[in-house]
C-alpha cells in the first residue's frame, strides 16, 4: 500500500514542514521505499517530480525539503509496490491534459478484475491499476462534460465514477487541475484546516514543531489530506468508507 | 527566441556536461532568462522539470548540474519569451500522452498566425504558440496512424507535418516519445556524435573540460542537438532549412 498527501490552500503556501514528516514514511517510520513523487499547481501550471528512489534517500526530495515551493495545489505519494514493477513509469502522480487543464493524481489502494475498457484518448504508459482506473476516469470525464465543468457537477460526476471503481478494491485518491482538490476513501484519509489564528504543530513522525502563526496571515487558509494524521496536536477528520470531497481555496466544500 | 538541447544516446547517459554549459546561455553568456525546462526519458517514464526562474538562479537546475540523472532521450529548453507571459504553464518542455507513450516537446521560434484548428483531446494549458504547435502535431498523428508507428512511418508523418507549420515562421522543434529524437529546423539547429574513442572536449560557454574516454565504453554511442555548438572541439553539423532529422540509439538514422 501507498501514502498519499495533499494540499489545498487559497493562498500560494509552501508544504516544505508536512513533506518532511511524509517523506519519514518511506523507510524510517513506514517501508513506502519504492518510489514517490510531486505535483505542484502555480496557476494551471504543474511542477511534476517522480523518482523511483525512496522519498528518503532521493536527491530531488531532499531539494524539496530545502526548497519552499509555494502552490496552491500538491499532491504526493509515497509508494510501496503492489502492482507493477518499481519504475518510473509506475510512479504517482500521473498527468494527463483534458479541456486545456492539467489533472493530476494519485492512489492508495489495491484495485482486483478492474479491467476497464479504454476506447478515448487516454492510455497507461506504466503497469499500475491506478494509472489504468485514472485514464478511466478522464475518458468518462471527457464524456460526460464538453468542457471544465463547475466544482460542484464536477464533484457530482466524480461521486459516481469513484463509485464504480471502488467496487473493484481500495480506492484512496487525491486529484487535482488547480483549481480545486478532490479526495475520495473506501478505507483511509482523513484531513485538517489550517486557518487563523495559527499555533504551534508538532510533526508525528519525526521530532520537529513548527509556529504558523509566524508564517502566515489571517487571510490564509490551508487544508491537508493524508492517508495517516501528519501532527500530534491538531485534528484530524477521519473520512468515512465511500466519501468524495472537495476542497477549495483551502475549505472543504458542503456539496 | 529561446535555446534548444537534446540527447539521445544507446545507453542511459547523464547530460551533466552539456547542461552546464547551456545553462551559461541563461544570463551569462545568453539571455534567456524568462524560464527553462528539461525532460528525462527512462525507458517510457518521464522525469520533467521546470521552472519559471532562469536556469541560472533556480535551485532545480543546479540541482541537475550536480545529480547526474541517465537518461536515453533528453531535451531541455531555455526561454526567451515571445509569446506568452513568463509563467510555469508557459515553460517548454510540454508533454502530452499518446498511444501509451508521453511525448515531450520544445520549440524554439515564433509562428505567426498559426491558427490551427483543434477539434480532438488535444489543448494548451498555456498561451504560447509553440504548445499550440505542439496539440496540433499530436492531434494530426493520432489522425495518421491507429497506434505508436514504426519510427521510419513516423518520421515520415512528422516531415510533412513541420512543413505546414513552418509556413507560419520559425520552427525549430525536438520531440521525443522515449524510442527515439526527433529534430526539426527551419534556422538554426547542429548536431554531434559522439562515440568510442572519446576524447577531451572543451566547452564553448566556459571554462570547463571533461575527458570523456574516462567516462564511457566502446559500446556507448551519444548523439547531441543544440541551438549552437556547445564544445569548440567537436564537429557540429548543421542541419539545412526544413530538415527534419531522426536519431536512435545515439545515431541519426539515413531516412
Amino acid at each position: 500500500m501507498c501514502q498519499l498527501l495533499g494540499m489545498n490552500a487559497k493562498n500560494p503556501t509552501d508544504l516544505t514542514f508536512s513533506f518532511t514528516g511524509f517523506a519519514q514514511r518511506a523507510g524510517r517510520t513506514g517501508d513506502h521505499v519504492d518510489g514517490w513523487g510531486m505535483a505542484f499547481f502555480e496557476g494551471h501550471g504543474v511542477r511534476h517530480f517522480v523518482d523511483h528512489q525512496s522519498a528518503m534517500k532521493s536527491p530531488v526530495a531532499e531539494l524539496i525539503r530545502r526548497y519552499p515551493i509555494k502552490s496552491t495545489n500538491v499532491i504526493a505519494h509515497i509508494r510501496k509496490a503492489t502492482q507493477g514493477a518499481v519504475a518510473l513509469s509506475n510512479c504517482h502522480p500521473f498527468v494527463r491534459e483534458l479541456w486545456g487543464n492539467y489533472w493530476v493524481f494519485a492512489h492508495n489502494g489495491n484495485l482486483v478484475g478492474f479491467d476497464a475498457r479504454l476506447h478515448s484518448h487516454f492510455h497507461p504508459v506504466g503497469g499500475t491499476d491506478s494509472e489504468l482506473a485514472f485514464c478511466w476516469i478522464m475518458q468518462e470525464l471527457a464524456k460526460s462534460h464538453a468542457g471544465v465543468p463547475s466544482i460542484q457537477e464536477m464533484t457530482l460526476t466524480l461521486r459516481e465514477l469513484a463509485a464504480r471503481i471502488a467496487r473493484h478494491g481500495t480506492f484512496n485518491f487525491l486529484l487535482s487541475n488547480g483549481d480545486a482538490l478532490w479526495a475520495h476513501a473506501t478505507t483511509q484519509l482523513c484531513y485538517t484546516e489550517r486557518a487563523w489564528p495559527y499555533s504551534m504543530v508538532s510533526l508525528s513522525d519525526e521530532d520537529l514543531s513548527v509556529d504558523f502563526s509566524q508564517h502566515t496571515s489571517p487571510d490564509d487558509k490551508t487544508a491537508i489530506i493524508v492517508t495517516a494524521p501528519l501532527t500530534s496536536n491538531e485534528t484530524w477528520v477521519p473520512f468515512a468508507p465511500g466519501e468524495l470531497k472537495a476542497f477549495v481555496d483551502g475549505q472543504l466544500q458542503a456539496f
